[in-house]
C-alpha cells in the first residue's frame, strides 16, 4: 500500500496527498518510513499569521489566485487553533477559499489543533513535508496569531508573514511584540484605510534597529486584499526573502528546530497529558506528594 | 552542605534561598535531591503579565506594598524574555521596585530568559518551588506577555494576572486573543484614563461567553498603579480565585502541565539545539538528508 501511494503522491495526485495526510493523523503503522523515504525538498513554506479580523483569509485567497494565474500549484493548510479552556473563542476568522476546492493546482485542507494554548496541530510538520513532496510550489500554512501557533510558525516556515491593519501607531510598540519577532515580510492589509501610512511609516521605523544589526531588511508590503492589491508585490517580497542570504543562514537553524520537535515527541511517545493528571490525582491522596519524586520514577 | 542549606532555607533565611537559587540554575549536584526533598507547598503563585507600557511593574510595586502592609511575606521573580533574533525589543520594561530591595519581607530576583522566542526561564518551575519553601505568603512571576512566556505562565501560576491599558474596543477583540485564554483576573491599569469605563464594558462583554459556560467568572479590577488605587481590591479578586472552585478543580491539571514540562527536560537532558544545528550542517553535506531518518538516529 505505501509503495503504490508514494508512487502516486509524487506524481502530484491529490487523492493520495489527503490519503497520507490522513494516515499521518492517525499515525497508522508505515507513516514513518513513507515519512523516511521523503527526498530533501526546496518546496518553500509559507506561514501567514496574524491577529483575527487582519483579513488573513481573503489575503491566502488573493495569493492563491494569483499562483495559479502563473500557474504554480499550490498547498493550503489551515489551521484552527482550539484552546482547552475557551473553544471557539480563537475562531470566527473561518476561510472562505472555497472556490479554490475543486481547482487543480490548489489543494486546501484545514486541520483542527489538539494540543494546548494555540498551538498548530501535533502533526502539523509531517503533513507540509508530504505536501512539499506531492510537489507543490508552495505550501501554505495559515494560523491565527496568538500564544503557541505564532511561536510554532516561526520553527516551521520557510518565510513568515505576518498580516495586520492599520491601527494606531501606539499599539504597534506594544501588543505586536511577539508578532514583531517572527516576521520575515510584514502586509498591512486594509492599506486603503485613512491612517495606513503613518502606521507603515511607524512599523519601518521599528523595525531599523535589526536592520542596523546586519539583518535582513524585514519587507513592509501594503495591501488591499479584497480588491486583490498589492499581492503580486507580496509574492516579490516572499521570494526576495526565500532567495536571501539571511534565509540561507537561517536553513539549518530550521531544520534543528524541527529535528527538536521531532524528537521530543518521539522522546515524549507513550505519554499523555490526560494519564499524568489522572496519575497525579491518585498520588496526591497520599501523604508528601511532591512533583520531582513523581516525575523521577517516570 | 545541602541539610544545612534545606535547614535554613525553611527558616525564612533569605541568603541561602538566594543560593538555592543560584545552585538550581547552575544544576550544582545536589539539587535535585533538595527539590525532591520540598513539601507540597499551598503557597500561591501569581503570574502578572500583559504588553510592554501596560505598568506591571508599577503594580508590582504597589502589590508588595499592599502585601507588606499586611505583614505578608512575598517573592517576587522578575522574568526578561530575551530572543534569539532581537535582543533587547521586548525590554524598556525594567523594573523599578529597588526600594524593596532592602525590606525584610520582600525578596526579589531579576531573571533573564535564555530560552528562544521569550519563554520564562529554564529552571523556573524549580526556582519558584523553592521560594515556596522558603516559605512566602505569596510568589510573584512578573513577565511580559509575549509569544512563549504567555503560555508558560498560565502552566506555571497558581492566579494569572493580566495586565492592559485601556485602548480602542476594537483592540479588546483581535490582539488579546492570547491574554484572554490565560486570565483569571484582569487589571484595568492607568483607569483614570477617560476610555476606561468603556474599555472595561467591552472587556466584560467579551468574557461573558465564558460565564454562560459554568466557568469561574473572570474578575476585571480597575487600577491606577501609580496611585496605588484598586490593589486592595485586586489582592481580593486574586484570592477569591484562589478559593474558588474553579481553581480547585484546576490544580492537578497545573501539576500535570508542570510534570509534563519537568518530564520533556529529563527525556531530552544532553541534548542542546546548537549541537543539534551543527550535527545537522554537517549531515547536510551528504546526500539524501531526511530529517525523519536522522531523528531516528539520535
Amino acid at each position: 500500500m505505501w509503495q503504490e501511494l508514494y508512487q502516486r503522491l509524487q506524481t502530484g495526485d491529490i487523492k493520495s496527498l489527503a490519503r497520507c495526510i490522513s494516515l499521518i493523523e492517525n499515525e497508522v503503522p508505515g507513516y514513518e518510513e513513507l515519512l523516511q523515504s521523503l527526498p530533501l525538498s526546496s518546496v518553500p513554506v509559507i506561514g501567514i499569521t496574524g491577529p483575527p479580523g487582519a483579513g488573513k483569509s481573503t489575503l491566502v485567497d488573493a495569493l492563491i489566485e494569483a499562483l495559479v494565474k502563473h500557474e504554480k500549484k499550490v498547498a493550503v493548510l489551515c489551521v484552527d487553533p482550539s484552546s482547552p479552556f475557551n473553544l471557539g473563542a480563537l475562531l470566527g476568522d473561518r476561510i472562505r477559499m472555497s472556490e479554490w476546492y475543486n481547482h487543480p493546482n490548489v489543494f486546501i485542507r484545514s486541520l483542527a489543533t489538539r494540543g494546548s494554548l494555540g498551538g498548530l496541530h501535533p502533526k502539523i510538520l509531517e503533513i507540509t513535508d508530504v505536501c512539499k513532496a506531492a510537489p507543490f510550489d508552495y505550501v501554505i500554512v495559515e494560523t491565527v496569531g496568538v500564544g503557541q501557533s505564532e511561536i510554532e510558525i516561526a520553527g516551521l516556515a520557510d518565510a513568515t508573514v505576518v498580516v495586520m491593519v492599520p491601527e494606531a501607531g501606539d499599539e504597534v510598540q506594544t501588543m505586536k511584540a511577539g508578532l514583531m519577532e517572527i516576521a520575515d515580510v510584514f502586509v498591512v492589509n486594509k492599506a486603503d484605510r485613512p491612517d495606513a501610512d503613518l502606521f507603515v511609516r511607524n512599523l519601518r521605523l521599528m523595525l531599523a534597529p535589526s536592520f542596523k544589526e546586519e539583518r535582513f531588511e524585514i519587507a513592509v508590503v501594503k495591501t488591499v486584499a479584497t480588491e486583490k492589491k498589492g499581492i503580486e508585490e507580496l509574492w516579490q517580497k516572499m521570494d526576495a526573502h526565500l532567495h536571501s542570504g539571511h534565509y540561507n543562514k537561517r536553513k539549518s537553524w530550521l531544520l534543528a528546530e524541527k529535528a527538536w520537535q521531532l524528537l521530543v515527541k518521539k522522546r515524549m511517545q507513550g505519554f499523555d497529558k490526560v494519564a499524568l493528571q489522572k496519575n497525579i490525582e491518585q498520588q496526591m491522596e497520599q501523604q508528601n506528594f511532591n512533583l520531582y519524586n513523581f516525575v523521577a520514577t517516570l
